[in-house]
């Protein structure tokens, strides 16, 4: 008997039918029986690649992630600070075709995550490092002086829970949560940073009325 | 044969049943026959309740949605602004058991609504509902003063998303979603409301430095 060889190409292909099926029918429709019929398998030719629905649904997910932090990187390239933040986070709000999709399949895992802990591990890391890097482009900002300092984390949730909130918005709402207001928000966010304390002269009301 | 009578307290009963199934396992493993089979029913002795398993999500979510509006009408009483405002986000945010198995439901819903027709409509009126709920205390906090005029309506939506993704994340990363740290999020976002103009003396270095 040949041994079977889980060539890369072909795990992303059952995983580009998945995301299909999972845009098309919902997570529930979902099977390895399916997708395999749909990509033009034999049943059972799946298991090389993915031994169970979690195994898929892991990979559904982590490729969508993989490619949202690809297009952040290439986005932000050598910037830091406030512009890189916002090169992150564009690349994670459904502004467009591709990164709804992505959107949908975020959709479809939390739904299995919270039910199935080998998913949840996944969902769980990869909300940390993101939560990470929005802290990491806000330090970069006050070490630039482009914000002053930062004494209040709640600005790093809030960012997060904008974009996962957004996730699901833009399926269930789609005609509430066009390209503009996604960016009126984001920047409203960013606009309510502390300003950069300046070095300059006093020009407080006293200071003025004394010169 | 006699008529099938559906009360309400049955009914009730069967949507508290797949609030626990779907709190325990998942939206995937909710079957008509297994919640029928949880509740001592016998098969397809839902059907008087229950046409489709699309009906029973609806009831199910429709139940938490309508839990939450009642607990926040009860906590406004005749408060109106931001007062009001701070306690409705109160009961959406899943600060405590009950809200956060009522986010777990939610979860459920915006997957099966994404893929449902007859369950999307119902989950857009709410979220459509709520976010008219946060404009017209936000208009009524502007009428009392506590804020100033408010051209900017990204903020509902800054809400609206923020709650909508705490959902999720209270699931998700359960440690980075205290209530201490919900909360702060929501004040951070009320502080940052643009201030009532006041009628005082102009105090800008300007006219103070005329004077």
């Amino acid at each position: 008997m040949p041994k079977v060889v889980a060539r890369p190409e072909r795990r992303e292909l059952l995983v580009r039918v998945t995301w299909d099926l999972i845009v098309a029918e919902g997570l529930d429709r979902v099977t390895l029986r399916r997708v395999a019929s749909a990509a033009g398998f034999a049943n059972g030719a799946l298991k090389p690649y993915f031994a169970t629905k979690s195994d898929l649904l892991n990979a559904a997910y982590t490729m969508a992630f993989d490619h949202t932090i690809a297009r952040a990187e290439q986005s932000i390239g050598t910037r830091s600070g406030l512009e890189a933040l916002r090169r992150l986070c564009w690349e994670v709000m459904p502004l467009d075709e591709e990164r709804r999709i992505e959107a949908r399949v975020v959709i479809a895992f939390w739904e299995a995550a919270v039910a199935d802990p080998s998913i949840s591990a996944v969902a769980r890391s990869t909300v940390t490092d993101f939560a990470r890097s929005i802290a990491r482009h806000l330090d970069e900002a006050r070490a630039l002086q482009e914000i002053g300092p930062l004494d209040d984390p709640a600005v790093v949730d809030e960012i997060l829970w904008i974009l996962m909130g957004l996730q699901s918005m833009v399926w269930v709402v789609p005609e509430e949560t066009g390209t503009q207001r996604q960016c009126a928000v984001l920047e409203r966010v960013l606009a309510t940073l502390p300003p950069a304390q300046t070095l300059a002269a006093d020009v407080s009301p006293e200071a003025v009325a004394g010169r």
